[in-house]
């Protein structure tokens, strides 16, 4: 990771740990839109498990205008925007700066709105050409477990394995699309023509369910997708199930892979039509087994990425056409 | 309501009532599958918004297989299963007993598991011959909103007024359908044949549209569908939007209005298959305005159903007929 990008975590995590020295963190507010909320998913997942402090994810209008009543100055307040100015995350950050709040902000643009709003702004890279350890996931991780070394001083010594096994998920990424790639690409191809993916996935996964929904197949895509938890499946969804009813599941190597395993027995017996990313089967290249859990949706979501990329190009659509994003006012 | 009802929500709030009263309220779990989870989301908006208590709502199994950190003998856990046996449900109930939380859970099945498992049961009727008080959504406002008199006492005469109006909410929904049945009707005729209605909504109303894509969609129409959350619509999902793509979209008279009206202003223009539930058009039947936010989405999920009912009619699939759900061991 670049020492710019350390830096600037070191600064939004110095900023917490005073605070929280004087019993100023009541809670942690996760708040972005789309893709970018999805990112943070994960780590408000993490959060509830490993911490007592409360921690809540929203949709950046819906904070904004249903403003949640435990909101205040001894709040933290972490937001996402890629371009950094997606108006209403910019808002939230503005509010929690305002108020008093640690305002902590990610984007791949400095000097951005969101970048202003916010009182501790971190900056990361994107694209192929970049390197991992400076990515979004990356730096998010990084103040994650940063935090968690803070507020969780038990588990110290294990955030910081976390922080350091980010080095790490490059390889266990390529070592992983390379166990994946023959099966992913070819239920691309098998499914060029499909209207409507649903994706599965459970815990500390869903985010990125939600992600390939959103984000890939819809946006990106033009496909109908719905991002159903694997804990909810048969209090409804189920029945939609169907033989050319095409499902991505993924199969959570953490305590909530018994949702996805009871959700797959099921799913295979009536589609002929799954991709089931097992994270059991990942490779991790060393990473610490005490977290595999929690880097696996992080390998989970590069190696999805790449089956989109074979998916999108069988179709001739590439990734980048928009019918409406960007190419109007809304 | 029922005497039976009126005391068993009382016995739920006087412990409660004692447990706070000694600063033993620390957080509150609403914990159901599919529709009981639904019904729960508003109730866990509105302490969201009101209470600075932290509330948080969860699919049943990743609250037994993920538990949050911050749940323990001062938690509040609120379960729901209309049999009483969703297994996920009575496990999470019975383990908040376990732990000395505060267990209630309301069920349709007196002596159900559920009902043996929680601290606190509460009986609900349920069906058209029964009196609209005494039904699922009317146990769970009144027990709300007394909880809210306890802990949020500078409001008390608005929640005690809140109880009171539940009596309004079946004259309100037989009003607001003679309102909407023309269109919905003229809707669910047009949208016979659709093989996916998209649903859309915000705030309160969020539950109620996962609701109408989970269960009633999904599972009793075999409808493929997903409910896209207002806020997050114009951040992957509506690039889907097409003139033939449905959407049946709720609009909140409360106050995350704004995101409901953004994203219909935009699929209005690209799409000819809306069905808009207004709710600033509805009659609330002398309920407080004050509530009139919180009392919509139940009147909605009302007027919701009738609409479905007839969509149900003239697709000749009954709402009763399951392919799976009951049929099978999963």
């Amino acid at each position: 990771m670049k020492q710019e990008h350390k830096d600037q975590v070191q600064a939004a995590v110095d900023a917490l740990r005073a605070r929280f020295a004087v019993g100023k963190v009541k809670n942690f507010y996760f708040v972005a839109c789309g893709g970018s909320q999805a990112t943070m998913m994960p780590i408000q997942y993490m959060f509830d498990r490993e911490t007592p402090i409360p921690s809540f994810i929203y949709t950046a209008n819906e904070f904004n205008y249903a403003k949640p009543k435990a909101f205040g100055p001894e709040s933290v307040v972490i937001t996402v925007s890629h371009s950094g100015t997606t108006p209403e995350t910019v808002a939230a950050a503005q509010t929690a700066t305002d108020c008093g709040a640690l305002s902590i902000a990610f984007s791949n643009v400095v000097d951005s709105p969101l970048w202003k709003a916010a009182g501790y702004p971190i900056h990361y890279d994107h694209g192929p050409e970049t390197d991992m350890t400076d990515r979004n996931n990356a730096v998010l991780y990084d103040l994650a477990f940063s935090i968690l070394t803070i507020i969780d001083p038990d588990q110290a010594a294990r955030w910081e394995q976390g922080v350091a096994d980010i080095d790490k998920v490059d390889g266990a990424c390529k070592a992983t699309w390379d166990i994946y790639r023959e099966v992913a690409e070819s239920f691309a191809t098998a499914n060029k023509r499909a209207p409507l993916i649903y994706t599965m996935g459970s815990g500390v996964n869903y985010g990125e369910m939600y992600s390939l929904t959103s984000c890939l197949f819809m946006e990106m895509q033009w496909i109908h997708s719905n991002a159903i938890h694997s804990g909810e499946y048969f209090h409804g969804p189920f029945e939609v199930t169907d033989y050319d009813v095409p499902f991505v599941i993924a199969l959570s190597c953490g305590v909530t892979r018994h949702l996805d395993e009871r959700a797959l027995a099921f799913a295979k017996k009536f589609s002929e039509r799954l991709l089931v990313f097992d994270e059991e089967k990942f490779d991790f290249n060393g990473i610490d087994e005490s977290l595999h859990e929690y880097f696996a949706q992080w390998i989970l979501g590069v190696t999805v990425r790449s089956f989109v990329d074979k998916l999108a190009h069988d179709r001739g659509h590439a990734l980048s056409v928009r019918r409406y994003m960007w190419q109007m006012e809304y």
